[in-house]
């Protein structure tokens, strides 16, 4: 249980690394059925900073072990540290010695418990929309917007708790405004066109129907516009004294669901403030780094984002696994209709980068700035 | 062979029926065994203007008997009337006794051939590429621009031929010009961004590698970006005393396979000149109508364009007969980004509507206007 | 309502076509909501001898209107005759003023329920696999065994009803037992083996989760074998002074759901009693003809089995729908282990001649018999 | 490029580990391009025994780098070290300083070469289907007949060759006789039913085309049921004195293409010679090694048959990879018509243990015995 590992730490702007023999923390997943569940359970395995000592589900599930309760979809087979592991209802008077839960459960349900179990002085990074746009949660990707996580002392402060609750993004923001960002901070974007393709799995279980999607295209999925314009705002913009304050850009989003299994890929139609040159934004993408890379988080990708030069890719299945998941990757950077416009095409994985990897990275991220 | 038929005629524009006895018109498919050949022949089957008297392929079919030649993938079986038809080569020096040709051939085929057809006096309705964009080839959707027929006589006398060549546009194309037809006509459009998620047959036989399409998007298709762009600008311009002059709102898109069957899907991002209302823009849409339906032609769907109200349609599979295939489904009239900006989903079938039927529709409007 | 139609009614041996001034028999569907239950009122939409008079769902769809409560997956829209038809709960105490009852409904439901309606003194024609197996009950396909509608007598007596229930067998054992019976007729069976294909419509609504089959063979189907096996038994066998007797051959099954929208495929492996020549089972199977087509249903197709003669047919999306559902396609009979043993490939369309197909035509068997 | 390695050697039926300072054999791959070809490269990345320093395909690919000459279809990227290799021509002639040779020839291509460079000295490791049924070409599965080997002798002797060529079976046929093999050993097999599900990769590159499988199952492969047949009753019997001699049980197969990527599940009727106990089953298919296991080959898996209890499994997306895709899945063991008989559904992935792995296997068994 307790090993030694190199935590890099910030000292006075000097990047240092430290050797510490130190216990794991101890974590426990909420909501451990389900699609994203199933990836956290996947990530979590042999994680050198984190270890499962608890997960939940819900009233039906509890009680239960969890190779008979889920219905494991990831190839292969259920960790085996899981397998035997008996789920706990997703109960903040029960779930006790833990220092971080990871939530993968839904909105409804994350609504009525995530700040209850931040109360008892625990930290949650959720997965859940519930608490995203609060003004005093951060909604964080690590690359884009570390800085949020000062809203933590706000939250903290505001509803008297020891805990808090750190959130991501939606799957289909996560690739998009880790795009956005660089491209925001060099030349200023104006606009921004998106229609995402997003796989079945972003759905969850039992999620889609297959006689729903075989041989088809639905071009709507509930409330996931909505979410992406305005998490993306929140995300690209700043921390005021009150909370969070939008980004001042324009931007309308088209959702999809497209028979593939894993991978949301979007069609990105941006204008910016200034003229452009493409293949400076090629190498603006391509050149892209943010704490997690400085920090060396276990979960963090060595590119953020990997820019593709063939013709034809991204492609869903052949790029989706890119940097384990956890890398965006982008091509078929063009002119839009004028010279201060572009196209593109990105494409994230939606349960790894844009699920339970992007959890666990603000989870580390946290922990490398010693804030739990 | 003869028959009663009744044909509208316009006269002093008054629509006047009359009923004739006449003789079907003798036609000929042009690359009859791939995927559009398919579809013209089942479309053909039993049309009351056209009898089916030839058809072509490559070298390495002729002689053979369709039904031997083919790979046939609609479902059902070969039409009867053509299972055991023997194949011609496609050369303008063979094929004889015929008033049109219906050009299903790949590109580079159909620019050496297509010309010398109408030079021998025949009417070639085709829906290959390779003249779409000559000055003096009208480029039609019969509800969307029929007057470019205008264009045949500027043909006939610079080429010197007494046949034509007359072509409908891309399957991408076509139900995103019939949709922003109207819209340009009321509001004037100033500014379009979409995405496609095309379905495999448009990509005709092979095709598309399952291996290369299962669990997959691939965000490119050759030439397919170009050719949308053009071609809608095109269709939304004028006729000029020299040919074709495009329209000038500026236009963008991002072309997508998905692993769909038949059914291209457009996300539409559209910026118009003036403020609109959306329940107008559904009117507009919904009462579009053009000659064929004055016409009542054949292939001529009741309403080209039918607007769903529901909130996940149009979908691929549900919506692409829609009309028989021919008419084209929007869906999700919402705002875009500002108050002259709208969103909205189409889908239109690629190889009737957008192929085959498309190419028969304009043979029909030519029959119909008496000029073949 | 009321109409002429051409009843065929059987006198002493002689079949009689009658012309009737008559009205259609009042109709209701149970479980209309599913995908059986849409594939009914599919069906019946302007059928000549069923009028639509009530549909049944669960408590939670019932007071709403068909088409709010309705995840409609066939392709295009919902009837327009029962769009707004309000749904009833799947009461016997409720449901009045109906002649037959079509049962879509879950098995558990079922069980409960239709011997109910049958004491009130109507028809209940059920899709459903509770009362199958019941000796008192006739399992029927019209051309296989509709001598065993005699069982109704002794089903009427025994349970002191007026009414009846007659079922058809499971969408997988319908086009085996198609099959199987005029072979057991001219050679008899000794032993059969079958692996199936079968297309995720046949799990219902929501049925399979997208997740769980793309790109995916799942071998087992809870029940599946049991019921094929024991249905075909019973099928093939014959009526005693108790009840059914089953047929005594040998069968075992494998049954596979695969990622296909419709249609079953069954690869099947049979030994005969006797030397078989190949071409003769073709002109067997071809020639293959049963009351249906001697009476003249509705529903019945011309050839209940077609022979295929192309090495690679039938297939599941060319040939599920020919005979508009209801013809099963054979091909590929060739030689098995030994000279009494052959192999061969049979397709049907699971919810249509397996399903409410099934139903619909053993109602109509009924109604030409003069039983209701 | 020199290395040490521990290389298993028996000596008097010991096994000893002997650790050598030698070089990697030099390997080349014929017909690099293809889906089998990809394989090759993919699993030859980083192989501990082989370094790949040349690679092959048609006239048309000749002479262009690999990264473009290649249609890529597996995850992720080309491997790095034959990005920018040339392709040369499948030449005998100009192919030189190769210890061995990885054929992925198309069988007619393979049928022409594979026994030139063999009768250069050259040692072929060949999946091609072209030389096996040569009664003094070794068909090997190492696991299963590795004894079959001692045919080189023959081969070598027969043709006056210093180098040989050993085949792997068809994709099919691997799994099917490694299961088979321990069931014949114990209980003696006497009758054997397969209906197989293939996935598309197996059909090669272009292979199978989209608008052919979607939405559809296919119930034949050229050739495949002939090939499974043959070969599972070569690999099952002995080594006479002239060459190989088949096994005398009957077989039977029924071969289908359905809309999968990787993975071809069989589903299996046994006729045993002896009345079987289904746990005994389990137990002697669970226990079953091979000389691989005990050489500690690089690609032999631990275990060659996973048995799976679960009443779903195996199924193809979740269990192909199993072993790295060396291994077989087996599942669904259960009584077959009788005592004497079972059934059960197996798995393996074909690509990797059914081609590309099979071939590396074989060539491993070759190196470790000495032979090359």
């Amino acid at each position: 249980m307790f090993l030694f590992y190199r935590r890099p730490v910030l000292k006075r702007d000097l990047l240092v690394c430290e050797e510490f023999f130190v216990a794991k923390r101890k974590v426990c997943v909420l909501g451990a059925t389900g699609t994203v569940g199933q990836r956290f359970l996947s990530l979590l395995e042999n994680h050198p900073w984190f270890e499962v000592v608890e997960i939940t589900a819900s009233e039906r599930s509890a009680g239960r072990r969890y190779e008979e309760a889920a219905n494991w979809i990831l190839p292969g087979e259920v960790p085996e540290y899981v397998k035997k592991m008996e789920i706990s209802p997703t109960n903040p008077e029960i779930v006790e010695g833990v220092d971080i839960l990871f939530s993968a459960l839904p909105s409804d349900v994350a609504r009525k418990v995530e700040m209850k179990f931040a109360s008892k002085g625990m930290v949650v990074s959720s997965n859940a929309s519930a608490n995203r746009m609060e003004l005093d949660v951060p909604l964080v990707i690590p690359e884009v917007n570390p800085d949020h996580l000062s809203l933590i002392d706000i939250q903290k402060k505001k509803r008297d708790m020891d805990g808090f609750v750190v959130t991501n993004p939606n799957c289909t923001t996560i690739p998009l405004a880790m795009v956005l960002k660089p491209l925001n901070d060099v030349f200023g974007v104006a606009e921004v066109f998106v229609a995402s393709m997003q796989a079945v799995s972003g759905a969850g279980l039992p999620g889609v129907a297959s006689l729903n999607i075989f041989d088809n295209v639905i071009p709507w999925i509930s409330g996931e516009e909505e979410k992406v314009e305005k998490e993306t705002l929140k995300l690209l913009g700043k921390v005021g004294s009150e909370g969070a304050e939008p980004a001042g850009f324009k931007i309308a989003t088209s959702c999809n669901r497209v028979p593939t299994i894993d991978g949301h890929l979007e069609c990105v139609f941006v204008r910016l403030e200034r003229e452009v040159n493409l293949s400076e934004v090629g190498k603006i993408l391509r050149n892209f780094r943010g704490e997690p890379q400085d920090l060396k988080l276990p979960m963090a990708p060595e590119n953020p984002i990997i820019v593709r030069e063939e013709v034809d890719r991204p492609q869903t299945r052949m790029d989706r696994d890119a940097g384990k998941g956890m890398s965006v990757s982008v091509g078929r950077i063009r002119k839009g209709v004028d010279e201060k416009s572009i196209r593109l095409v990105l494409l994230g994985h939606n349960t790894i980068r844009g699920a339970a990897g992007a959890a666990l990275l603000n989870a580390e991220l946290v922990v490398a700035k010693s804030m739990v």
